[in-house]
């Protein structure tokens, strides 16, 4: 069993901390939240009162935090994980950031001789919950086959991808698509229900033709087809609005980047934009439907 | 065996044609291309003088035709086959036209005491050959269950998806799914490669992910991730470009009419309008792919 | 003083048959809609009992119709007006058309021996009330000097622009080219706002510059910078934003027709679908700046 | 006269250079290229060894660069201007940079008791040869009043937009209109042209119409209808395509740090990186007609 340092229990942190400890490692863990750290203490962390302290005798160090600037911040400061790293232990950031940041982080690691992982996760809180995310890994190989054991404690399917940021680039390339698929399935969806087709039957006709994908199938925003679909939990999320529009952002800030035309990417970045500008952000993402289906306005006042 | 009039010979109707001779049907076909008209003789056909003949003692009509602006025309003009079709004949069109003229075709035949079928096809000159093409029709459910058998003589999955019109609609709704996702998943690709990634690796990422999609598994526009591809094959189709742009444009017609926003299905409409305008929207679909990569200029005096 | 047949008296066109019968010409009005009938008769229009009669001994015969449909059904039915218009008579479509009807509309007069001019207008109900409308006139030059003075009766600019059709294909190029800028420049005083810019400042560096547009200088949509922007009382029209989305669609048509990639002028069009579908469309055109403030949503309880 | 220190003498800075020396200053210039700094040198700027050198005895010191990275470089390392910089100097940064850049030089700047100024300009090279740049200026009043002779000396209009930042945001405000025009125009001039109108009749329509923009008004995209544009020159720049690339990337930039949903701006966005994918970027921006013409590709053999 191995000494973790852990930092950051947001809504995915603390159910992946929970994982570790449950399969029997020890788990020092820190977040700026002490709410969140006395709820990590309850299930058998033990809470470091500052930052630092997590890296104490830890062979690992991950961290799970909100964007680039944190994760910067937590690993680059003076007071920052790199300083405090003991020699030998393997770092893991699994936060989603920018590929920039990620590149950093891992040369940064690499300058005083420490291993660094960036491995962003997909599956969201229900993948963290049941141990089931997918870690999308970038670094040396090494590194991976050594954080093999601890990746698994928190999810199932560990993918090496290839050098530092790389990790973060397949998962935004992916989300992109993601996010494009989540909205041309509103799209083709309601256009079928707005010329008079009956939705199962679109759907089915859709889910075995060469429009199928993964957004349709799993979460098709039309109530009643996909039992399980947010649509039908009144948008619970799931993986929110905000989440997806924060992902197709790093997706169009690499595409800058790289000088990439991502037209669909670019839109479908846009229409989130303007979900989060209404207030519907923290709903699950295909709740993008509501912009397609006009849902978003209500109040009898604004219209004339 | 049925006697089946059958119009329209270009290079989906001519397999589909020789299709129903080969599974005994006696077809009368018609063309005014005298050449396809010569090459369906050959396999068996009865090639008619005009159009009306082919509906003399026929029970089933067929039609494959480039537009709506045709299957109006050739049902609906003085000499249509409406005016010749004999009573109790089962009539389709199994060309993909705007749901208006779909709806429109139906009414006509109704009012005159035919039965009629919008019936659609996917699965290209592919699955006209092999007899593998899938048929979304609309009508009435009895009309299609008497069509079951000429149908199944082209195509293998046959699905009834509601009242006249109901087979185009559906069909529309796929295919703009299609191809946005043809769109989408060559920028994810593209942005992934250039951001280093290896594009099997990436491929593999998304297959497993939450940005699957047909477009990319079937076709993925890397050269050398998908062998079948037709980025292998110098993109030669499959499904070109402009029939992409045409199921597009008709996406966007019918959303039009139902007001209905599908902002993603008309940029990916835009898009495949510029491949149309620089000239190589013969291409395979998947050739969208250059827009995103530049490789539609080559000319060096072109450029500065 | 000329005998003037008056087709259509909705917001435009009861407007324009006042000033007809102002300048002294006598006006035979019709309509399906009574009130709008009894309204002409009492500005002393003749009230017309139905279509054919308005064309009696009329020089000049004028039609004001919401969309292309209507323009087809009033001209070319059976009872349609090219049925009673006497010889030498000249024809006006005022109507904002598909290119393709106005054509046929062209065609269909001359092959009878009338001449007719597509000739929509620009100027709204403001410049209908004050006789400051301008004309974008298609057909033969000759049929244009005929018309002039009727046409000034009712406008200020008459612009002969070329063959039929013509005068429709100008309408809606500038207006494609205006609803753009119209979202535009939302976003752009938006993004500006959102940054901290006054607004007052911004719009003035705008107005000198290369970003300079008339939908910001006249009707800049953010609150106290233009005083007599829509914007200021509470969006009240103006031209709506449903009638920008009628001739968005309309240039989208014309795109799809002449094959030409409008990629900015298709995403105005779904946006303005979406002002549409939010139930917005009768505010002014330049409440799209609701969906770039976010101020459509409004009611709490959609939000979460 | 002033004494000034100037870093940057691109194709901007050597013109504004000059200009200063012209009008009186003593100039001490500096730029990693020496070919540059020996042009400078020709006409009567004093060139400094090292960057540092141009802060000694200067009143003023002016800085035009790429990009925000090179303005932190030379602003904030620790060989940077503001080391060096004596008290009571102003400070200009008038490279084009991101919001948060100027944002962050300007508060460093205060820090240690130096004025500064983000005042980017527009004009182009004809601009800056001519002294007639705009200025747009973000900072403290009082420093804009000081630079005022300074500034003028360059550029014809100087504005004061607000505080910090302010001047870049003003600018990319702008220049974002500026791009969407710029496409717009072409896109509407290109429809009309295929709809069969004389482009010089429809410019004059639009000219006089809702539709009118500086991008059309100045560099309409047809050739032959403004003399002065740059179609009429092959594409000679002015502006390029890869410049207003920038500054779109900018303003989409500024617009995720803000929340702002800026559709048509991303869409601009992503249609002048197709535009520099094709190798086209160094022409003026309004080369952008060809991705509307579909003028791009060419090469025969590429096209099917």
């Amino acid at each position: 069993m191995a000494t973790i340092g852990f930092v950051g229990l947001g809504n995915m942190g603390i159910r992946m901390a929970r994982n570790l400890v449950e399969k029997g490692h020890r788990v020092q863990a820190f977040d700026l939240n002490a709410e969140a750290l006395r709820g990590a203490k309850e299930f058998g962390a033990a809470a470091s009162a500052q930052l630092a302290d997590v890296t104490k005798g830890a062979e690992f160090i991950i961290t799970m935090l909100p964007t680039g600037k944190e994760s910067r911040a937590v690993w680059l400061s003076e007071e920052g994980l790199l300083k405090s790293a003991r020699a030998g232990a393997v770092l893991m950031d699994c936060s989603t950031v920018d590929v920039d940041t990620a590149r950093e982080l891992g040369k940064s690691a690499k300058t005083i001789g420490l291993e660094m992982l960036d491995a962003p996760v997909s599956g969201g809180t229900i993948g963290a919950e049941n141990a089931t995310l997918t870690f999308m890994c970038g670094g040396d190989r090494a590194t991976f086959d050594k954080a093999h054991l601890i990746l698994s404690a928190m999810g199932k399917r560990l993918v090496y991808v290839g050098g530092p940021g790389h990790g973060q680039a397949a998962k935004i390339c992916n989300n992109m698509l993601a996010g494009i698929n989540t909205i041309a399935s509103a799209e083709a969806m309601v256009l079928g229900r707005n010329l008079g087709l009956d939705p199962a039957i679109l759907f089915d006709v859709i889910a075995n033709s060469s429009g199928s994908n993964q957004a349709l199938l799993l979460a098709c925003p039309i109530p009643g087809v996909v039992p399980a679909a947010a649509v039908n939990k009144e948008f619970k999320p799931g993986f929110t609005g905000s989440l997806m529009l924060k992902d197709l952002r790093l997706s169009q800030l690499a595409a800058q980047a790289s000088n990439t035309p991502t037209t669909l990417g670019a839109v479908a970045a846009q229409l989130f934009t303007v979900l989060e500008a209404v207030g519907l952000g923290q709903l699950d993402c295909s709740a993008i439907v509501k912009l397609v289906t006009g849902e978003i306005g209500g109040s009898k006042e604004t219209k004339r």
